[in-house]
């Protein structure tokens, strides 16, 4: 069988660790031949390509980023894109292709699907918001780095008796946000599934600045937006929300902490960091294990399918009930953000 | 409320962020009391104990071990133990209590739970092995710290053309060697659950090394096993493997490979650092989540069940259905682990 | 001997090392008395203090920050400063002083000297521009954690064919932009001692993509400048460079970039992470040699001088001879960063 | 200029730094030839080669151990192995060798000089005894290691109220277990330095743990031996420490403290994982730094010399004068960290 392999998107750690998988699994189990488009679905839609041998993915498991390259491409929103990769896929004889990608990539899997082509994809975002997987590749590695920096931010907030705003990846879910604000113990967490009342945040660490602490730790995704009773102030001053750019959110909360509370505010936008370097274990672990599954699927028939984590297990869940949807952060988990501040 | 609460069994990167997160929920939320127990069941049969406040678990987020202190001592297989527990509780007016253990800590949580005293209990163990729940505390930071090892030995192997047998805990479930050594792209993996033979794996490890490869990473959880048609043989040279003793078996694989193959061969025990240090966010937001959950649990009149993890959620489920079970590594990672080799 | 002890200016990992050595070596050894001033010259000023036992010292060795606290106050800059400063070491009782900071700290203590109470200083900085010294405490830490950044941002730069423009602290010196320009790879480094050409800069990236390479990563001190051909042209474009913010050079750059070669250009600004967390091994030795020697030197009766490293050794400089100046990056250092880009 | 180049003795983190910074500097810079020796000396004598070219050093300026492989393979002392040596630089005709290596490295490249080839040697070793140099590649980075593994254990050791006893590498010097030992606050560091007494050993752990605190951590360099006066007792009971094995020492001082002290007493010998894994960045930039030295001193017409760090200084140094040497810890460092336990 000859199979196509891709990753769209950003990039984000343990990539890698699935596309060694796939090669792995499909030359040494099957005995089929893998073929790598490079940059994506650029990379199908232009021909760039390449067969992969073992020496291709000798050494790239502790990795990061992607040996195939990546790009924020769409066939479906191209002109003539879904044609181009048509011809490719045609002209090169794949039977199936194996897409590792976020939501963008998931819908353009779909698209694909419809020409008859076998497709399974593999979800993978550090956002972790693909519907129908507990966890997504690259997710626990960018909660890992985030809250290095919240620790490292942590001593210097002490150090200073200051308020440091931290601003975190997230457009649509603030999940890296939760996560590392429960495990670096902000005092705040502000996310998009929760818009935020800047006059309660301030009242709140003015209490406690007042009864028993010299410094606080706000966490900022950078979706967060006003809620409606203050964004009208907001827009006033800073413009359309509906417009956010990197930086923006962190910076305008630092700016309202400090004018209304007067203590010492700095704002640290962590940025690409978040999805680079040597991924966990956990990522490695995720994308070897959907890796396996994907070309698995493939070999016994299965199509439109996306390997998804369930609890323990690894299991395939129809492309159907999740491209297009989105994963917000359980309340639970924004509960225990909240009880530990 | 007046509420107990110990660490029992071996220490483990995450207790600390459970320990905050009990205090900080059943002060904040509850207005309960908390009484910490000194070293587990220990300190509860002997009335060492300490009313804890928020001024005891600043800071302690992201510290290794417990603030409490523990020790392996199991008051159910000790004479008068178990009365000695009553009489404390008692006398300390303790209306429930919060395990944080292994599987010696639910079995003693099950029988103290027989006088009438709640009792909820948040699983911990490095080696993973607790029925009942996807995840223990501290088992993800000793799998980081396993990897990471196995990283660094694979530099050393490369270099100088050897086979590097790295010897990982886990006595009853190969929970860390199998993650570890996928995490780690270990060639060969020896657990517990699979006994091994010393045949094939020298028979793998000479082919390998003629084909394509001039190293090799060999993992070896410390309970691994020979099969019954190679012991025979091995309980003659080495003496029977019902008493292994830490650094055994790695050894003996060692000197086996390197007897029979020629090949350069050396033994790493990674020992003790894999229980320690800095807990990887995921024991953080673990820990911190089954602390709030216990409280909660206990708050709302719960008792005698343990907190789990089950895909996303932490949920209850009662501690007749996961005490003195154990939790092997499923069939499916171990094939992960052995197509990626 | 009663001896003050205070962290000045920034805080920086391994202050806690130094400070845990003062205490532990001047009341093990001599039997000194050691009053720790909070928040820098500050607590000195205010006479906000505490004498310092060994239980104050306990577990701080690997902790970023300065358990004292420390504030940007300068007594000789502020009206009836050191009179204040004054007062306090004479209602304490104070004979000798303890100072760790940077530049600023040094001047502080010059002065401070003047009135007969002797004065040991101890160097920190993580801009490592310190006269005098090898290093100062808090510089290898903060490369470590820049370069960790390079590295990770390398793997996004790779994966997506981008430059990245990573901006690092250093507004007088570049010895992080150098160093850890050096260790991650970068193929430019702009530091504040070599004004930047920015018409060469592009000229040599198109060179290199044309070439050989598909990304780029440009590594700016906060205070680099544009060499002055070109600084008219950016001072019409973008304002004085005299009044540099957080984050500008970065961002002008990389706008500069992206317009002149068209590349997908993309900026992170590091910031405060730069100054946190767990201080690398030589961070610690440096604090704790550092605060032997400084009890040491005041013991045996000296007085207006700096420990400083030369080579292997821990020494003493005279305060006259440091205070005021700095130290640049050398040409050597320079050179090797530009011989391996 | 044909410039030959080798890597010897045990691998450590650092060497592709060196490695990358001579290929890019020789053929940058000056359009020399630049030919890999494979494995070590062994690879001259036998001839097993290849031409380094910009594309055999991508992407290795963090990655441990060599790509040009090593062995512990001395020709000077092996029958016909020098004049094998000659054979192949006169063959491929080298003018000049960049030797990277430990002591046993330094004194074969003195004996190959002999014949007229120019030799420059660069040191490295994660034991930091080779005179004459401040630092040698690999040993902060192995520092580093040896100081994570000290703190994890530490967060054990206080946990269970234990003894823990480590054992670090370190033959013939104890440089990586004073400086971890000062870096992970050990209360007890043994060196091959100064011989330990036993006794001292236990009555002062005894006193500590009467006196204030429940748990310590010993430090044990593998070169590590008993004093005159407890060496006949030790002789008896464990045989010559002339014959010492990995491991021998820790636990055999493990065994005496738990023995005399009664103390819960553990051991963890941290072996290979010392040697391997991602370089510090001062690792990395001494590599760079020793690399171009060494280009610069061939192409200028250097022989017979060594690279060496003196102070913030990149220097050479006669072969001469340091081959044979060795470089114990400085007492200086050993009071501080006694002073500090």
């Amino acid at each position: 069988m000859r199979i196509g392999l891709l990753t769209g998107g950003g990039d984000c750690p343990g990539l890698n660790a699935a596309i060694r998988a796939v090669v792995k699994h499909a030359l040494g189990e099957y005995g089929h031949t893998v073929i790598g488009f490079r940059n994506g679905w650029k990379g199908v839609a232009s021909g760039d390509l390449q067969p992969m041998s073992r020496d291709d993915i000798r050494g790239v498991l502790d990795s990061g980023g992607t040996l195939l390259g990546t790009a924020r491409f769409h066939p479906h929103r191209q002109e003539g894109g879904l044609e181009a990769v048509h011809a490719t896929l045609e002209a090169e004889r794949i039977e199936a292709l194996i897409c590792i990608g976020g939501d963008g990539t998931l819908h353009a899997a779909s698209k694909v699907a419809e020409s008859g082509v076998k497709v399974v994809a593999i979800p993978k975002t550090i956002d972790n918001d693909v519907a129908g997987t507990d966890r997504s590749i690259g997710f626990e590695t960018a909660v890992h780095i985030a809250t290095e920096a919240i620790d490292r931010i942590h001593t210097t907030a002490e150090s200073h008796n200051r308020v440091m705003v931290i601003e975190l990846m997230g457009r649509e879910a603030g999940w890296i946000a939760v996560q590392a604000g429960i495990a670096g113990g902000a005092e705040v967490v502000l996310t998009p599934e929760q818009p935020f009342d800047i006059d309660r945040i301030t009242a709140y660490l003015r209490h406690r600045h007042r009864a028993h602490a010299n410094f606080s730790i706000v966490v900022v995704a950078e979706g967060a937006v006003p809620a409606a009773n203050t964004s009208m102030e907001w827009q006033t001053k800073y413009g359309d929300f509906g417009e956010i750019v990197a930086g923006a959110v962190g910076e305008k909360v630092a700016a309202e902490i400090a004018t209304r509370t007067g203590f010492d505010t700095r704002v640290t936008v962590l940025g690409h960091v978040q999805r680079g370097g040597t991924p966990l274990p956990s990522d490695r672990i995720l994308g070897s294990r959907f890796g396996v599954a994907a070309v698995d699927a493939i070999s016994t028939g299965h199509s439109e399918v996306m390997t998804a984590l369930h609890g323990e297990d690894v299991v395939l869940v129809p492309l159907a009930e999740v491209a297009g949807k989105s994963k917000p952060v359980p309340q639970d988990l924004i509960r225990v953000a909240s009880a530990l501040a």
